[in-house]
């Protein structure tokens, strides 16, 4: 009998199934649920509005990808479920949850179904940004040895300042915090019953390193007082390094997936990292540039370098030997999606209509006929902050060049430019600090499907990059991990050979484009150092002046 | 029997007509003539694509205006043309075109039905930007003496940088010339069969003053050898005061509108500088403010000061007595329709459709409800270039402090405020100069309909201001100078105290807001100096790498 594992790749918006033949990475059947919630960013499900800068989810979809997907995929397959050997999961990072006793999610009881703090925040969650500046004020004046490590600055994506907030706003919910842990080891929690935390997720933003684990209770004190113990109590200090298995599915997850009780479930995956090995990136050099809502860059390197405005740097992160360096930019995609909703007139979502294409597939159309530096127009990508290099989630997004003769798609493509931008200032970071980029694959929804973003991303950073056959590369690296704690192969780089096809495609930079978008790019440049890194720059002022308003 | 007079406003897409009562201003009967050509700035009616920058309108659109609403008023108001014994007329400023020997368009000739050249070239024609910055700079050279009456910065709007891209670009219309001329001076010319040219438009944008003329020949041969002897040939040297009249409709004229032969015609008058008589500022430290497609600010004084960034100052420019400065926005209406035409998404549109309101009232009717400094956003409103106070059409506009959640009534109040900004940049530059402003007073459609932005602009100025009660400032100020042509009123100050009613309505300033305008204002003052004064800022540096484009 065949034997197959299963992936599970959890988004910002929907949830990834794929069931995967073990000996040789074939996919024999995906299934993707939306999250019914998607993401709370407006209001709670009980109609309560969210302060700004407020993005949560409901943990119950997490349970619903699992009951929902995993039989679709079997049912599709005409596969039974003892058949299936392994399963991993991977997951958003920061996504982290506050749990009770049970192990259940403060937000499933009465009395917090109205709390704001008693659900799920998502990594894109940015309202903790004062807690997070407080912790890098803190760390640099104590001169904390971690902070190097994370670029020099504390974000407030990561699972700290998080917690913080919840401490300062809902103490109530803060002392009925069993754990505080990432959604992803919760559902290990679900489905196995052993409490295990997964080396990358704690060490690339909850500021856990192998050698010496957690910040020291000693700063957790100086932070503020009732933090102290927070370390072995809230926060677990059972970190397990990703070359172990989180367990082995109980009787409940059993009942969750459908599954066999018994069988190993691998320690879960940040999403980006998950794609790495699913797209061959497993060697010395090798970029694995992820573009959904947000990007990422991660890249496997023998070196161990400091890099300032990186998410964190794990060894043995991704593969074993390696550390495994994170950059990011929180918004790409959903920038795209932003300027659809609220910026394109009725006149093109008419024509779209008409013609039965979507309005990216217009907007593209009409954006691929321009020239580079045609539009006259320079974009910052900061329309949800910046991470990398920056780190500065108040940051936003700004427009330069407008004309009474600009057209959305000329904007459209300002956009997308500005996001290759962005990862070129982090690739350059990257290479300034050390780290040498051999080689450079793409995976991601966007990165499979938009042509044009694709030639414009090769153009602007000047390198080749390859696209990842995978249309799921996040599902398909979480099933690489389920191969091996399974045993089928003895290692990720293995099992990453035998699953790994050959490139979808490879886009090589054009020369007369890239000398236009050299020149735009240290305009981009100098507005990037300006409105980000000046201390009172315009940017930051507006923002000032803005929370003043919201507060009175 | 009653007397009347006809006062007929040029405006950049349509021309009005008013039939007024001759002795106490009352307005009988309106009519509007949309241009039938609108403006030209994609392409020709031929079908010819105009390149960048172009703005072009077609003269045979003035003459139908003539042809319709004066028989309209009069058939409205059951008044026969006999009863009309005063006529004026006020337009667009600098719109310009070349005619041949008979007074006819070069335009309507069949051989230049294809060429650009030939057209009139609209006030916000900015093709000629390099011809502008060639003369300020041999100005500059040269120590030119009139160099700082015009802000030391000479257009691309104005008439000479106009002539000279002729000349450098279809030599063969400028040969074929006859007289390079305002559009204004042209009806003048069909309507009396005199040649006569208004002080005004020579002294605001032809670099005329009474003392010295035009710049000398040297200068112009300077310029270009082809240039020698311009004066007095294809720009006449005929040019009257405003206390004269431009003569008496002759039998094409009384055939053209349907009055009798031999009534008096007043000099024309610039659009907006026949607003003041109509509005009642006749006096020293008087204000218009004149809101449309484009914005003025126009102030008596009997002061004599250089102001650096103005589009010039005349004496007796609007009445006796007084110098008259004006300065400008290339752009305020046009942005918010660029908005509207090309940023606001299908949901807002069905909605305004189904609600039978206009876009505009819909996004008025969000906006209104956000505090000032609340959306976090500030715009610079350089779409259309800046007039005043940095005389550089090549300057573009900018939005900055966007985020995911932004929605489009934020970008819109935003726009609005970074033009009331824009307003505040130039009063400043007035007083600082030593010109007091002592009352302002606000005309045109804008400041007439929308109470949310004539709020903003007062908090953000900080000023009490009054809004015309007629709708129609142009035209009625045009029938104040024909009440004085016509002998009815000695001095256009009796004719204005006759005619004009009490303000519509008067704004007056919010401290609260003014507060956080005052803020959002200074930085508004940093990006202006930024961009719009180091010599390379982004927005310059940006549009030389598209003109780059645009060249090859």
């Amino acid at each position: 009998m065949k034997k197959y594992v299963i992936g599970i790749d959890y988004g910002t918006l929907s949830g990834r199934c794929v069931l995967v033949d073990s000996e040789n990475g074939a996919t024999v059947a995906e299934s993707v649920l939306d999250y019914a919630h998607a993401v709370l960013d407006e209001y709670l499900p009980c109609g309560r509005e969210l302060p700004k800068l407020y993005a949560l989810q409901h943990p119950q979809d997490y349970l619903d990808v699992l009951r929902f997907t995993v039989r679709d995929v079997l049912g599709k397959a005409g596969v039974c479920g003892d058949a299936v050997i392994g399963m991993g999961i991977d997951f958003t990072s920061c996504t982290v949850l506050p749990i009770d006793k049970d192990g259940l999610p403060l937000c499933f009881a009465e009395k917090y179904k109205s709390e704001p703090h008693a659900y799920v925040k998502l990594w894109k969650h940015h309202a903790a940004y004062a807690e997070a500046d407080e912790m890098t004020a803190l760390a640099e004046a104590r001169g904390e040895p971690w902070l190097a490590a994370y670029g020099r600055k504390v974000s407030s994506e990561w699972l700290f300042p998080k917690l913080l907030q919840i401490l300062r706003e809902a103490p109530e919910v803060y002392n009925d915090t069993e754990r505080f842990l990432e959604a992803a080891d919760w559902l290990s929690l679900m489905l196995t019953g052993n409490e295990s935390h997964s080396a990358v997720f704690a060490g690339y933003k909850a500021l856990w390193n192998d050698e010496c684990g957690y910040p020291s209770n000693d700063f957790m004190v100086a932070l503020d007082e009732r933090l102290d113990g927070v370390v072995g109590t809230k926060i677990s200090e059972k970190v397990l390094a990703m070359d172990k298995i989180a367990g082995v599915l109980n009787k409940n997850g059993a009942e969750l997936t459908g599954l066999n009780a018994g069988i190993p479930l691998a320690l879960p995956m940040i999403d980006a990292h998950a794609a790495m090995p699913a797209c061959g990136c497993t060697e010395d050099g090798d970029l694995v540039l992820i573009i959904g809502t947000s990007s990422c860059q991660i890249v496997n390197s023998v070196l161990k370098k400091s890099v300032d405005g990186i998410c964190g740097c794990v060894k043995d992160g991704v593969v074993p030997g390696f550390y495994t360096y994170e950059a990011g930019q929180p918004a790409v995609g959903d920038i795209f999606d932003w300027f659809v909703k609220n910026c394109v007139p009725a006149a093109y979502s008419e024509e779209a209509e008409k013609r039965k294409i979507s309005i990216h597939s217009l907007l593209r159309e009409r954006a691929v006929k321009l020239q580079a530096g045609e539009s006259g127009l320079l974009a910052l990508d900061w329309l949800n902050g910046n991470r990398s290099v920056l780190v500065d989630s108040e940051l936003s997004g700004m427009i330069l060049g407008l004309t009474l003769r600009t057209k959305p798609e000329e904007i459209y493509r300002a956009l997308i430019e500005a996001t290759a931008f962005g990862t070129r200032m982090i690739l350059e970071q990257y290479e300034q600090s050390g780290i040498e980029i051999k080689r450079m694959c793409a995976a991601g929804g966007i990165a499979q499907k938009d042509d044009m973003m694709m030639q414009i991303y090769a153009d602007v950073l000047g390198k080749e990059i390859s696209i990842a056959a995978s249309a799921q590369a996040g599902a398909l690296g979480s099933a690489v991990y389920a191969a091996v704690a399974a045993g089928v192969y003895p290692s990720v780089a293995a099992a990453s050979r035998a699953f790994v096809k050959a490139p979808l495609k490879v886009y090589r930079p054009n020369q007369k484009d890239g000398k236009v978008y050299s020149a735009l790019y240290a305009e981009y440049k100098r507005l990037h150092d300006q409105f980000g890194k000046e201390r009172n720059s315009v940017m930051k002022v507006l923002r000032k002046i803005n929370s003043n308003k919201i507060n009175d």
